[in-house]
């Protein structure tokens, strides 16, 4: 489609307009009055409640139990941990006024909860037996943003957070990597998205963790996202906050605590890493509407079309699938399929007078392997069957298209001058010195940071691909620029 | 059992006393370090997610999607529409610093959407084609509470709220009414407590309604609760947010909204509607756990009953039910008697080496039509059926029983003393003269209020039950002391 009236700026032009107009056009989400905030309407939010009904499923399956900790937290709290604190004060929305009156102590709106949660597992740990305690919410957060950018990075956003204590550092490095392949999961078989799950360098920890993990995604531009974070907070929350339980010996020992979490930002990620110039394209498990029905008739055949899609929508439907018939008499099909090629949808199935005497419909992919993808006659009779199949073969594609993508633009590079120029178009795995200095200095000239030192990276060692020093982690690490 | 260690102030000697110590020692919950705030522990938890779960399929079966809009409501918002914020401005959060710096325009943390979604709807509504727009949030909301209790008033709590608007008064209307009916089904059906759904006096809507509609349950001590409102807001944040649709005519007209919300104190209500002296009494379709099993064995016969115990929860589960074993080594059978009764598991069933060379369990109600009910044995092969059918049982005995007491503590009363004498013991079916000083000068002698026109009630007429004036609304009132 040219860029028209209900066009988006193409990737290649500008990719963060694209990303702007794709978003809003395609009614995912729009800004909310309060600076940074946004509205998540309904079409957004049903990609979420599809992300969270797998992720919650996970979480459970884990051993895990949901629990709702308070938005208000005492400023006091956040100070108990000292980097923490440091971490996150720049960042904060802070209640005064409650009431009609003037508060005697700020109440923070919680950018995280592992203050507040530590608070209460000091009260509710007493013994080994209550160990491991492993706990998750769903809920928004507060992290004032100078550059906000819809899903990305907004002063308000939703998410799961898991908090867990254990009785030590082995049982909760265990859990912290459970949870990272959980969200390697989620982003892979649902989101579509090859993520690389691996290891912060220390510069790159969350406030007071001892390791932090993450998940990296490739967007369409090259760019990394990180998608989920897992962090094993060693005994730092713990003794900030008294968390001890007394072990089989009888002796009062610290707890070992983690959290991770998982965003409203998956949402922006898959807009990134599958869209086109055309708009969104959903992976079937996180579409809103997998199949789009289009029925195209006029006058005295209309009505007998209209019922004949209305008919196969409720058999798709009975079959598992999400279908929407776009029965919008003021608009013509064109623009339907405009629409909804923006809006993402996967799978669209025409039906006119001659397809129904013929007893079938048109099927057209949102995108396919060979690119634009003609339009095939399906059989009414069997389309549910056909259409679950398609939607199979469609999310399995957009796996293999983003995982071939990333693949194509990851170099394993050992200088300097190719590690600069790969950085502009993809990521640069290399061996680096662990310096901060350097990872600075490397983010100053290239706008690279470190992503993460990948879980399956071979052993090597050898030196710096920026400074010559020796390499530190005995691994490469991923290096790109990122969202 | 006798008022313990572990038991609780009998509701006869203190009701209060002895929901507090209820809710806190079953763990559904807890004060949060805030003023006012609570923390919902996974056993609360899961109750509100079972509600949820049901609630959320029949807001989306009437045609109602799901979105989210931000927790940060400029002021400027609020001052729109004239009695909402005089009704809210006392409860209000406010945030006044973010980011390190003190903001030009103070947020409000939402007490309720009504004003920021207007502000949206108002964008996304243009022609007749657009309505009804059919919304709605899972969201936290903050009021600011002199008195806090535990699910019933919190600083904060967690609810749904729907926001609709529609082309005329009727279908806003009809709207509003089948919310209501949604609620009175989610109460009736799932936490089997027979509400009374009816309108609110003048004196009593929501701030910046025309009508207010609730639905009203009896709690054991005979005072009423409000678990749900629905409310019919005319035009009035359609006037102050410009919500306007072209209409066939092609002439501009308001849109008339509607805003219904049910919340956490849903958890208060079953709580105090269903519980007694020994804790809880949970209906089997909020129950977290609707069986538990405790394996009863010492020593060498201990491993064959847990692992039979572990066979029939995995067999229990299969048939969906949600059963847990407590197979705590640590603590003695009756202790885990009394914790299961005190937490409200609606069937547990014991199994010990002789019950199951016997191939049986024996089973015990929390309690049944006969007051303390004894245990019987059950055959172990026929148990997920057996068990299905007494949860049936036991949710349908828990409504039939909560239906009886709100019967036998409701009366029709003509005359000022029966009136007094009736609102000390439960609820009083009225006629008033529907003015609001008549409404205060009762509430100031006894402490009750107007809680509803039951939308059941028969025309009737006469003279107001405290002044003589003549009755208003053509109905008699129902009122009630109140949580």
């Amino acid at each position: 489609m040219a860029r028209g009236e209900r066009g988006v700026t193409p990737q290649s032009e500008d990719f963060s307009s694209w990303y702007n107009e794709t978003v809003t056009r395609a009614q995912l989400v729009e800004r909310g009055p309060a600076k940074g905030t946004m509205v998540i309407r309904p079409y957004g939010y049903r990609i979420w409640e599809l992300l969270q009904a797998e992720l919650d499923r996970r979480i459970k399956d884990t051993g895990h139990e949901n629990a709702y900790f308070p938005l208000f937290i005492p400023e006091s709290y956040l100070k108990r941990e000292a980097e923490h604190v440091e971490g996150f004060a720049p960042e904060l929305a802070v209640v005064t006024h409650a009431g009609g009156k003037e508060l005697e102590e700020p109440l923070i709106v919680r950018p995280t909860s592992e203050t507040i949660v530590g608070e209460m597992m000091a009260k509710w740990i007493s013994s080994y037996r209550d160990l491991p305690l492993l706990l998750n919410q769903w809920a928004n957060v507060v992290r004032w943003e100078l550059r906000p950018r819809l899903f990305l990075r907004t002063t308000e956003f939703l998410w799961q957070e898991g908090h867990t204590a254990h009785a030590d550092a082995a049982d909760a490095l265990r859990e912290t990597l459970q949870m990272l392949e959980v969200y390697t999961e989620i982003a892979r078989d649902i989101a579509a998205i090859p993520v690389v799950p691996g290891e912060k360098t220390p510069g790159e920890r969350f406030a007071g963790a001892v390791q932090t993990f993450s998940i990296e995604g490739m967007m369409r531009d090259g760019k990394a996202l990180q998608a989920g974070t897992s962090h094993y907070l060693g005994t730092n929350f713990a003794k900030a906050f008294g968390i001890q339980y007394l072990n089989r010996a009888g002796t009062q020992e610290l707890c070992h605590t983690t959290s991770w979490g998982m965003a409203t930002r998956m949402i922006g990620a898959a807009v990134m890493a599958h869209g086109d110039d055309k708009g969104l394209v959903l992976p079937p498990r996180i579409a809103p509407y997998q199949v789009v029905i289009v029925p195209i008739a006029r006058g005295e055949a209309a009505e007998e079309v209209d019922t004949a899609a209305r008919e196969l929508a409720g058999r798709l439907k009975a079959a598992g699938i999400r279908v929407h018939v776009d029965d919008r008499p003021q608009v013509s099909p064109g623009f339907k399929f405009n629409d909804w090629e923006l809006r993402g949808a996967p799978l669209r199935l025409e039906i006119g007078p001659r397809d129904l005497a013929a007893g079938t419909a048109l099927l057209a992919r949102r995108l396919d392997a060979q690119g634009e993808g003609g339009k095939v006659a399906i059989a009414l009779d069997t389309a549910p069957q056909t259409l679950a199949a398609a939607l199979e073969e469609f999310q399995a594609f957009l796996l293999r298209r983003a995982t071939d993508f990333r693949e194509s633009r990851t170099a394993a590079v050992e200088a300097w001058p190719e590690f600069a120029q790969q950085v502009t178009v993809g990521w640069a795995s290399a061996l680096h010195c662990g310096r901060p200095e350097c990872e600075d200095e490397i983010k100053a000239e290239t706008a690279a940071t470190p992503r993460c030192i990948p879980n399956a990276a071979p052993v090597e060692s050898g030196i710096c691909v920026r400074c010559g020093a020796p390499s530190a982690y005995g691994k490469r690490v991923l290096f790109a620029r990122a969202y």
